[in-house]
């Protein structure tokens, strides 16, 4: 029986026809593998079965939004009633108010909320808030940090080399970015309080907001500094900005999500991925004092905001019984798990002799194919060798039954067992003894 | 029992949770209702009944969303099955190419496929896509035009008629919006085509978009006309702009889309709502030449493009049965509907002295209250009194047992039936000659 990558397997037959009608074959940039896609078939806990019947451990679920992996009996049996009841309606219901308040429990700086249908959505209604509260245009955000698809959050997300200046200068990313959209972002490197504070002070009558991922993927997850945490705090205040802090990944890291776990104090939290229990969200949380600014009972409210599909009862449902199947012993759990996987890989490389580390925090971990000391964007910037040699440690891995990223991410689930974690170790260690060595340098 | 808006019913038990945990109570502004929501407990078919019991005929169905009504059984059963074997998976699946190709075989220009999470993200995604194709940054949109919450997409959506100039200047819809970000839209007329013409050739050089939605919701859903259609495709080409044709809503007007039924060739169309059969959804479809943009294949996609939760498998399960449901027949039948409530409420104006009348197209309808001649945004516009007669209408519907929108709009779905829509009109007829006459004026 044929598997992938076989040309006569399943997934090679879908990638054919994917090709007649996605540009490239595929609608979604970040799953792409070589030379094709795995098209999956079937998620149960921990693992996913591909049209081909190959069963593999998933590392990635659904790029950390499914924290209790695939097809948790408790979700399917409370969506199963929802769904019968009807998917969305125009007016609300009880359960988008249970878990706002499940949030505004769990969450200290959460006061009130206001739900989307993305975290990339759920950026945007942050930065418009901000931009009402304020009456200021721009933003500040931190080199390499991943904020979702709205362009002005997106700026110097991939920064080449050649375009390094100090401070770090604003970078479109998509193509054709309008020049006039640059101008109302600022950038920082991250941990770096000093340039923070002189870059933020130089452009303090412009700024509405400051945005801050507290361990951002691009940068390896390293984790925010108490020190530059306190200072973005500081310096908001000092000039009248907005402090954002992006939770939509790094919320699963603990129970009252990363802002506890780093002591981090933000006017408005972005959430997303877990909190919708494996259905489409994104949601705005913070002080009352901001969150003013969509209230409709002043008149028209500052921003106005809905959204056909914004707090959907199948979304709310599943995001509640999630969040409640997640207590402080299972996040607990799953972030001893990511402490074994890195220990684990880091075996892995010095037993294997592969010039390359492994970063991350709690149950998020990040392979890097080099050896060079990570703090940054800059620093965790892989050369094209090593990204490419990252790309082929992802196929060995499926052909070995696990998948992690193309830039080398994971995040674990509470439906895995530390046998899960050995296995994949294990079988990483076997791929870094035959992945050829990519030549070092930036 | 309690009823709707009685202090004691349930909804007011939960707007009073609602006023904890969110700005205003409510977390999307659109289904706002005096003097507090109806909350939904049970959708079935044509009817949402609320927390308190009362059934109630859903003229709105999720904001235009459920072509099918509610629970629908076709629907639930393929949802059902796709639930157990999980939600949402990083890697692709064989059903996200069913519906791509069920959207190509569907509409006369769509080539190729992108999915997002919701109407907001495709029209963000279709911006983008076209300033990378042309690299050019501006937008030209139409006045009054809604197309979701990408903030370039909102500009002068309800601009006050204080601001009214000729040509229209771009006015800033949420408080806050950079003034660099309006200096990249420029303001057209509805059906307007040497005004469009004007602009656009004034700044031909700096745009890059040109988007239209075909039967625009603010503005009453006026058709438009094939000479501005035409137009606007012309302009484009001449200038070399890539024209956007939005069908979030339009879509459901014919099989083959609102284009097919007005004679409109965009290179892009942005589609939501109904292709979702109920679950969140975006989708921007075109021609492979403009498409290309998002193409990984070439190393680097010039707009990189991929989302949690887009083509998800229950979205897309929800809407491949939908659209399959949607035969030619079917899409006749609501459209035939909608002539009957358009010709009962036109019956119900004449016969109660109101001075209103109400506007639409295909299953589409809003009731308008003033009488005069709607053409654009400026002639649809309602005075902060006849704004204020429309919410009074939409309250005493709720309480004889019918949802509209608080500006008059409704949305019919394949589950009504002529009898739904008599009866919607006889109500409507009462409240009229209840309703106090605003007084005239714009």
């Amino acid at each position: 029986m044929a598997i992938w990558p076989d040309e006569d397997s399943q997934s090679k037959r879908l990638y054919e026809r994917g090709l007649k009608v996605y540009p490239g074959g595929i609608t979604r940039l970040v799953p792409w593998l070589e030379p094709f896609p795995v098209y999956t078939k079937i998620g149960k806990g921990a693992y996913v079965t591909d049209v081909d019947g190959t069963s593999r451990l998933d590392l990635l679920n659904n790029f950390a939004s499914l924290i209790h992996g695939h097809a948790n009996p408790a979700i399917i049996e409370a969506v199963s009633k929802q769904l019968v009841l009807g998917t969305a309606y125009t007016n609300p219901t009880e359960v988008e108010i249970e878990l706002a308040e499940l949030l505004c429990d769990r969450i200290d700086t959460a006061e009130n909320v206001r739900f989307s249908n993305s975290g990339s959505e759920a950026v945007m209604s942050a930065i418009k808030a901000a931009r009402a509260y304020t009456g200021r245009p721009a933003i500040v955000k931190v080199e390499g940090g991943y904020h979702g698809s709205y362009d002005y959050a997106e700026v110097s997300l991939d920064t080449p080399k050649e375009q390094f200046t100090t401070p770090p200068k604003s970078v479109g990313y998509a193509a054709g970015v309008p020049d006039r959209l640059l101008e109302d972002v600022y950038v920082i490197p991250f941990n770096d309080p000093e340039t923070a504070a002189s870059v933020i002070r130089a452009h303090r009558d412009r700024i509405g907001a400051i945005l801050l991922d507290a361990a951002p993927s691009y940068l390896g997850f390293t984790p925010v500094s108490s020190e530059f945490a306190a200072s973005l705090r500081d310096l908001a205040t000092e000039i009248g900005a907005v402090f954002i802090l992006d939770e939509v990944i790094s919320f699963r890291l603990d129970h009252g999500g990363a802002q506890k776990k780093f002591g981090v104090k933000p006017d408005l939290t972005v959430l997303g991925k877990i909190i919708g229990g494996g259905f489409p969200v994104g949601a705005l949380v913070g002080s009352k004092e901001v969150m003013q600014v969509f209230d409709h009972r002043v008149g028209r409210p500052l921003v106005p905001w809905s959204g056909t599909f914004s707090a959907n009862p199948m979304t709310m449902t599943a995001g509640k019984v999630t969040l409640e199947l997640l207590t402080p012993e299972l996040v607990a759990h799953i972030n001893m798990l990511g402490d074994q996987v890195r220990a684990g890989l880091t075996r892995a490389f010095v037993s294997s002799g592969f010039p390359g580390q492994v970063t991350g925090v709690g149950s998020m971990f990040k392979i890097i194919t080099h050896q060079r000391p990570v703090y940054d964007y800059r620093s965790q910037r892989h050369s094209p060798a090593e990204s490419a040699a990252m790309m082929e440690l992802q196929r060995m891995l499926v052909l070995k039954g696990f998948h992690v990223s193309g830039a080398g991410m994971g995040f674990l689930s509470t439906a895995m067992v530390a046998q899960d974690i050995d296995n994949f170790c294990a079988a990483t260690e076997e791929c870094l003894r035959q992945l050829p060595h990519p030549e070092s340098g930036k």
